[in-house]
């Protein structure tokens, strides 16, 4: 087989939106198992810092290209921003060089609903 | 010095609630890195399901006397809510023989609103 050039941008195995809020009933293993997931992802500053620098950057998207102030180096920023994409929470494109990443607003919608304290 | 039984629940050093929706603007160091420790507390599926036990048990608080049946040791259990409780995430009360815990409201508020999406 020969090495192909464009490497298809998978999706990781499905970050399904998951889970009533927090307050409302007791999350399963298996819930639970899934959405620790997405909080483990944004439980690095670096990595939170990234998520918020792509979720909060013009048209909702950015690249490493994007990136130059957050005092790692951008090997770095592409790996933390690859686990980001594996739980979840963002999405990738490739588009010539760089790779461009945005939110996954169903995953945002859903861990904001988590989160939700119930009246 | 004579050691006195009824330990003081001292409240973790303050973990304010932080910070604006990460689609607003980049968060700062700082704000990542206080962030970032509520995020990583709900980052393992333990502790995310005892988190979700507290916050959904009836009158919103609950003790590890409540607790049985997520699959690992009591003194675990302790363990786990005292780390929720270290992140600002769970307040607890002495009250007899058994620790309390309850969902910090503004904090669980704030991380929703942090995921908010932007309109």
């Amino acid at each position: 087989m020969s090495n192909t050039k464009a490497l298809p941008m998978l999706e990781p195995e499905a970050v399904a939106p998951c889970c009533p809020p927090l307050t409302e009933r007791p999350l399963t293993a298996e819930e639970a198992e899934r959405t620790a997931k997405m909080f483990k992802a944004l439980g690095d500053p670096v990595r939170l810092r990234l998520f918020s620098l792509v979720a909060s950057h013009e048209g909702g998207e950015a690249c490493v290209c994007d990136i130059s102030d957050v005092g790692v180096s951008q090997p770095t920023v592409s790996h933390h921003l690859k686990k980001l994409r594996e739980a979840g929470l963002l999405t990738s494109e490739r588009r010539g060089t760089w790779v461009y990443y945005k939110v996954a607003p169903s995953v945002l919608a859903a861990m904001g609903q988590l989160l939700t304290a119930a009246d």
